[in-house]
């Protein structure tokens, strides 16, 4: 079978033959459909994020997966059953207590209790078939066999809503304006999210592009509001537009968590979702102090999601829009167009690989 | 009657003579037993925060209170009631919902919808007697009359610890450590809490006192280890110590926000409650940002208190050690001892003024 991986020495992914996956007990077997490509899968490839697999050589990109249940191999799955996995499966020898509250997510990070598939430590998913604990699998509607590969990107950003909305749940937290910073696809799908619930009357996405660009249309047609931060950095957004009631980061860059505290309203709480290099710069930092303690602000880092989460993305990407969806996807591509696959433009938002097609029983 | 006043111009607060004021419409009056002195206090008497009633040349001082309703005027109060007020009235002109729904401490910092009595805009409570807004007093057992002054500051910390506890409401959070950064009489109380909260096996309290110190007495009392910040900064605790779940900052030293991140387990949450000045200085922001967001941490500001918090705060002070709050309270002094009332040094903790003795009905 084919799998798209990266190998040690490499700055881009490759084709290769593999044999079909055998599953262990408590495994199934996936016959994968579509695999998404993220930001993060880019650094995997140029090896500024994550690690091989211990002793290996190469690793089987993709985190971002939908695909189905081709062998249950005695576990409780159903054959032909259209699945997303989690990204993180238990590492031998890892605390596995994690796992079995279903609460991998919150595991301390580099604990070494779990791996990211595709990303650090195990095997992506980007291969025909792959072999994945039953626990990791998540049914989904077979109607998203399609676009079931939005299903993890949006539960990253279901699971940082939560634990915001979590964040504000001690007083009668009443939200009206929301601002993304980041207008990639998380960005984007976090927008998309935010524009169904109906207590944000007012939207703003924060970006550094000219229009036309169709990451801008989504934003308008989504009724948000642009915010270009070459002319209205995050700090002035308060005055500039409002102060928001809810700030979600998806850029990974350093400034905007601090800068975040200032674009708040009172009782604001900022979702942090970056993951920036190490940067060190100076900050009004009795200023930032203050703010926090004065006006009630939170700030909440989240990182990856559970099955949960996982399962009420599925249920919010069925409410989401179709032409949104249409919007984001912006290509999807057999495993011999890797490049268009892995191209980051201004042309393309969200990708995938199409590893087999889906057939209904 | 007496009132313990500041003047604008002067530094030190003065005993002066008012007269009795008369409660208006919905207002009641209260006889004051013991108002407590606590740092804010001595900022506003040094003028570095806070502000004088619009056009007024002084101001009654004080916030943290406790009396008897001496003529309920009307309202649906009880004459011989011991009450503790809130900090926060409506200002005139201002927003009441906040007040409507007994969330004024999660309005605006300078929003003009509220007064901090004794504090900022309006008289306090170290007077004899002081007409209070009727929904402003919440009823403390009799029992609290000497000691009732300490459920303003329990207030305080009831509320950051229940915003943090909320932040964390989205996962099964199962915390076991907490260091408390500051030894004085908040932190002390805050980790009185603690202590009387089962789910936490090990505390630890930052300061930066040499023993004997009677701060340090409370903290050996409590089974806590004292962390010596000149010897062991807040970014080492984690390796020195332990990473903890819950980091109560009480300090107002801005440099501890940002440090508190580095300080916390994953999944940990800090509440910071301390008001710096400005102050720029430099950080390690990708660091900061990617442990937040990597570890699922979260920072939650807090700063006052409502009624609900007041009402829990007089349940946990009935339930701390006698013990605890013989040694916190230092010194209680008659209005003519607003020397050693007012004095802050390393042999005080937390004092009080008494205007009036409680007589039981």
């Amino acid at each position: 079978m084919r799998a798209v991986v990266v190998r040690r020495g490499e700055r881009e992914p490759t084709v290769v033959e593999q044999p079909r996956p055998e599953p262990a007990p408590d495994e199934a077997l996936v016959r994968m459909l579509r695999v998404g490509v993220d930001g993060t899968d880019r650094e995997v490839v140029r090896g500024a994020h994550g690690g091989f697999p211990s002793g290996a050589d190469e690793m089987v990109l993709g985190h971002e997966a939908v695909g189905v249940v081709a062998d249950a191999n005695g576990t409780d799955l159903t054959e032909g059953a259209v699945v997303v996995p989690t990204v993180r499966t238990p590492a031998a020898g890892g605390d596995r207590s994690w796992f079995e509250r279903d609460e991998a997510d919150m595991a301390p990070w580099g604990s070494g209790d779990f791996h990211e598939r595709g990303i650090a430590g195990a095997d992506g998913y980007m291969a025909e078939y792959v072999a994945c604990p039953a626990p990791s699998l998540v049914r989904l509607p077979p109607e998203q066999a399609g676009d079931g590969f939005l299903v993890e990107p949006l539960s990253i950003a279901v699971k940082a809503l939560e634990h915001a909305e979590a964040a504000r749940s001690a007083f009668d937290w009443q939200p009206e304006s929301a601002m993304v910073l980041g207008n990639g696809s998380l960005g984007l799908l976090a927008l998309g999210l935010l524009d169904a619930d109906s207590r944000f009357d007012r939207l703003y996405c924060l970006g550094r592009r000219d229009r036309p660009d169709p990451t801008l249309d989504v934003v308008d047609g989504l009724g948000a509001t642009y915010v270009d931060s070459r002319e209205t950095p995050v700090e002035t957004v308060a005055d500039v537009h409002e102060p928001m009631d809810l700030v979600f980061e998806a850029t990974g860059y350093a400034r905007h968590a601090v800068e975040t505290v200032h674009a708040l309203a009172a009782g604001g709480v900022g979702a942090l979702l970056g993951v920036p290099e190490d940067w060190q710069f100076e900050v009004e930092g009795g200023h930032l102090h203050r703010e926090l303690v004065l006006n009630n602000k939170a700030l909440v880092g989240s990182v990856n999601s559970n099955r949960r989460h996982l399962a009420a993305a599925s249920s919010r990407l069925a409410s989401l829009p179709g032409w949104l969806v249409d919007r984001v996807v912006t290509g999807v591509y057999p495993p011999d167009q890797l490049d268009a696959a892995f191209t980051d433009d201004d042309t393309t938002i969200k990708t995938a690989v199409e590893l087999n097609e889906y057939e209904e029983r």
